[in-house]
């Protein structure tokens, strides 16, 4: 029998938003204008002229090694609790393929990102959701089902601007989930795409410096780019030597020519901070102008918080009469009216969000997003009263 | 709880090969000097001074399309028919998440693909071991467990220059496979890295083209390198479609910029045709070089059947009474010696397989083969009678 798995709804609605006329917020992509294009090129040509030999031969499972290295020195961690993954997304499917046995119970925040949900389902995980606000998700909630006997195999967590609510989890949420994990024995993986992208504000303590429960995941889609599909998983040793084993069957490794040019890039400290700021400056100036702009157009009828960081901007819309919109329905108006979003409801797991959209301000050039913003009213006064 | 799987032996003994002493026939490491280096770093510039914004971004699930169609061009198929996966490997992970559950019988050839065996393992399958000879899968024997009540979920062979016995499955016995499989319903899972490294000789009639229940997987790996991770699975459209979802959990998507740089090379016919020469001169200069030096320096001790193609060269070593040696205990002395083989254990599905090993004639340079033989020759006289 096929096993089949439905597809993101994302998925399938990122194939309407791709139609030139359409200024879309929907997708997760990083602005390709922010891509170091001539860094990557000079990068491979270096390494195809240093040691073809390694980057195109068959590599290590664990990853190369000097990459690891570099991993390890940022984790503070040592080089045997990291593997190199295809893209973080790859280091969830190892780490459920690892931890997570089909009716295990898995705890996330509801709404949740998209691809971990996906890559749960896919293992037969059991999801509970937990609801999330501004500080993240609330751990007070977790502590409670724990205490009626909830015994999760692990708590997924994107602890700093979350995909899709833009959320920062709190100093003190961090430090109560930690202390639960070490109570109750499950693990946190704390998937870490977007910590680099900070502009404003600093970063509350790591979850693992808090617990060596952690499982640290990481990705250079978002600080260099997606296309070389270089993640990692930081993880204690008798858990990385498990990801390896299950990795090995998986693809062997991840291709030793984009882990070699990762590496230049990374290793790098002056191109790395010159990079870092660059990002930071671009997706601040965005992520501004697409608040300004939804003030501007929408006023009273849309809610949210500024980001410090990150590529998402999480609101809730309303009617004229202040109650929440459609949000599934208002996505056709506004393909219709020339921009995208993706509605809350795509990032459910069992919660209602009645009026909530997933913005992304990274994608679209700073001068789109002031019209992008005005299609978006013009759809929501063409709904009517919602 | 940490599920923990065995690493292949073959891994571990891999180590202990990298000594720069030892003249290893044990790897299946395509030789490095056949890699297309200069290719590789122009057709790289070229890719990222045509279309960064699509090398280095995220990229459909499926795979970068002018890939699959090249890869559906070249096995008479629908471009929907294909999926590019990160290296074959990968491409067996995908087929064994739609098609096996769990105690599920997955039928393979005894001894056979250890990478294969671990990803099967990993997601729980019987597996069902058929003896073969240099005639490849013995079908006659899968028709009586077929006949007793076994019902495979699939049929995984590597039909050409097999993975370790470097057989051919014959013309006969793949209308025999393809009959059996329309007859009873299961997949046949062709693995077919090997295929254009033949020298000699022509190619029995694809399973493909014998039935619609064949899903080919192939790769880069052997015909440019390793490093680039680039594979893919060619299978009905309802298939792909569930393999499509599954690696969409798995990694999102394999590496854009390696994808579109195979393209480059792949969709260069002058460039692929004086490759894939290059390569066939190659291997079948280094196998011959091999076959000679065994002779040379084991006669009697060694049976073997000269290859016409591929990487592996498999070979049954006898003590001076013409019994099989223990190639686990001969290892260690040949190691001493410095060459090393893979035990034909190492491969084993349930068979026992007395004196048998694997060679490869494919990563030493070809000056170094008569030495790696000499040195398995007294190995072997050390080992006294075995």
């Amino acid at each position: 029998m096929v096993k089949t798995i439905s597809t993101s709804a994302i998925r399938d609605l990122l194939e309407l938003t791709e139609q030139p006329h359409v200024i879309s917020l929907a997708g997760g992509l990083p602005n390709p204008a922010t891509f170091p294009v001539a860094a990557i090129a000079e990068a491979t040509a270096n390494v195809l002229a240093a040691d073809p030999g390694q980057a195109l031969q068959y590599g290590p499972t664990e990853g190369h090694r000097p990459l690891r290295a570099w991993v390890a020195d940022q984790l503070d961690a040592a080089v045997e609790q990291v593997t190199i993954t295809s893209g973080s997304q790859q280091a969830i499917d190892l780490v459920t393929r690892v931890l997570v046995d089909p009716g295990d119970a898995v705890v996330l925040a509801d709404p949740g990102y998209v691809g971990a949900l996906q890559t749960f389902r896919t293992h037969g995980a059991r999801l509970v959701g937990i609801g999330s606000d501004r500080h993240g998700l609330r751990v007070d909630d977790l502590a409670e089902l724990l205490h009626d006997g909830l015994r999760p195999a692990l708590v997924y967590v994107v602890s700093s601007f979350d995909n899709p609510t833009g959320a920062t989890l709190s100093a003190r949420r961090r430090i109560a989930l930690a202390e639960l994990a070490e109570a109750h024995g499950f693990w946190i993986v704390d998937d870490d795409p977007y910590g680099e992208l900070r502009w404003s504000g600093t970063s509350p303590t790591a979850l693992r410096r808090l617990t060596s429960r952690t499982i640290t995941l990481g990705s250079t889609s978002k600080v260099l780019c997606p296309g070389l599909r270089v993640g990692w998983a930081m993880a204690p040793a008798s858990i990385t030597k498990a990801i390896v084993a299950h990795k090995q069957a998986a693809d062997l490794h991840t291709s030793a020519l984009s882990q070699s040019v990762a590496h230049r890039l990374l290793g790098d400290p002056a191109f790395l901070a010159t990079h870092l700021d660059l990002l930071r400056t671009t997706y601040r100036a965005q992520a501004g102008a697409l608040v300004a702009a939804l003030t501007t157009h929408l006023g009273d009828r849309i809610e949210l918080t500024a980001p410090h960081g990150g590529m998402f901007l999480w609101a809730r819309i309303l009617d004229p009469s202040d109650n929440p919109v459609d949000a599934d329905r208002l996505l056709p108006r506004a393909l219709d009216s020339g921009t995208a979003f993706v509605p809350g409801s795509a990032f459910s797991v069992q919660a209602t969000l009645p009026g909530t959209v997933r913005l992304s301000f990274a994608t679209a050039g700073i001068d789109d997003l002031d019209e992008a913003a005005r299609r978006l009213a013009e759809a929501c006064e063409r709904g009517g009263a919602g």
